[in-house]
């Protein structure tokens, strides 16, 4: 069985998610038609080899997050050529989903246990009319924020700490650990976009969109980077803001 | 009567271009559904002050052409302030087409007769893989383009010619005059994405789209930049080659 890595660019709008949900309990006798990422590339897959395959993503990403780089693996007996791979995967699957490369990987390389660190960005727009361009691919927040204490709130993030207050509950993924390390955030501003870029060595459920959900809320003034710094403290998700909407959130980068 | 200035953002994607379009005579007994950017802030105007009014643009784009600074200007007997038309405005219109900006202006102000000058970007995808996000806002191109020699072809376009060559037969337009005088040109590289901008004190019709389906010929080695030369100052369209398609054009600057 050869391994092969999967480098993914996507735009989630159209989709609810990356992973293939089990919605069984939840629609009984009606047929719905969820797409997922996951789903669209495994019935590539299915063509292409004539039976299915199984492939393991990096991690999950919520309907309407986009992703730069996501990363997965699946494992296959074939004599075809990755770059040929590639190419077919390209041409089944639809436009906003694409394999921008692909690789042979050792046996043991596991594209969720296998990864070190994720790189996540999240785009506000801040200005006063919302973006014809933009919409699917970023927060539109009317009111001035102030950009400087913004980034003095976001370093409070950094280092090891548990992040418990900003991990939106999830009933399919049990965790009693709620330690991560935050090993970079910045915030930069760019026309009229302030960007939240963070790289961790694993993210909680909705964690970036939490983060930013508070980071706005102290843009406006609503928050201090003081309150921030009790919020996390407390380990109570209900001290947090709500979370930041899901379409101006990027996967960019999984580092192995 | 005051006259107000629009400054006007919009995604081409799913309009037939700027301009309401007479197409009587084509569908006859058909009921064609034919939106444009034009037809669409019209209809919103109609909302607001309970009449038709006619909205004047700077000039037409094309099906699948963008703007980032689409200029019109429209006339009204009305008290309401300029910036509580541009919210009712926004609330009206779908969200792919937004005004940025408007005021009001001196009455014999004209979105096309009082232009000076326009700008137009256009981009190019060089990578192996067509993205899943920039689709319908730029032309991939798959095979390697030489930037240095493209540059240097874009350059024979600057100053005061006779661009006849580089003008689709507009059956409309019945324009003798094919001198234009181009201000400016740029081609720059950023990250996978070559961009052509040009200014010039107007533009014949689809003449970016035909500078740019030549660059790219010579970006691969098909035409020279003597060619090029040629071409221009054959005065005859046949011999430079199809235009670039319409999704990688933005209208980025009406100057007055």
């Amino acid at each position: 069985m050869r391994n092969f890595k999967l480098l993914i660019e996507y735009e989630g709008t159209n989709y609810w998610g990356w992973q293939i949900q089990n919605l069984k309990s939840k629609i009984k006798n009606q047929k719905l038609k969820i797409r997922t990422v996951q789903g669209e590339i495994e019935k590539a897959l299915k063509k292409i080899f004539g039976k299915s395959i199984r492939l393991i993503g990096s991690g999950r990403t919520d309907a309407g997050v986009h992703a730069l780089g996501q990363v997965a693996n699946f494992k296959v007996n074939t004599k075809i050529k990755p770059t040929n791979i590639k190419d077919a995967l390209n041409r089944y699957l639809p436009p906003d989903i694409r394999i921008v490369n692909i690789e042979e990987v050792e046996e043991n390389f596991h594209a969720r246990f296998s990864a070190r660190a994720k790189i996540y960005r999240y785009f506000i727009l801040n200005r006063r009319v919302p973006s014809a361009f933009y919409r699917n691919y970023s927060w539109w927040v009317k009111e001035k924020l102030d950009f400087q204490v913004m980034g003095k709130a976001a370093r409070i993030f950094l280092g090891t700490h548990d992040f418990k207050s900003f991990a939106s509950t999830d009933p399919k993924r049990k965790s009693d650990n709620f330690v991560r390390t935050i090993k970079k955030v910045l915030l930069k501003k760019h026309k009229h976009f302030i960007i939240f870029e963070i790289e961790a060595d694993g993210f909680l459920h909705n964690m970036v969109r939490n983060m930013v959900g508070t980071l706005v809320e102290v843009g406006k003034g609503k928050l201090t980077p003081f309150d921030v710094e009790n919020i996390l403290k407390s380990h109570d998700r209900r001290f947090a803001p709500p979370p930041a909407p899901s379409q101006g959130l990027f996967l960019v980068k999984v580092k192995y």
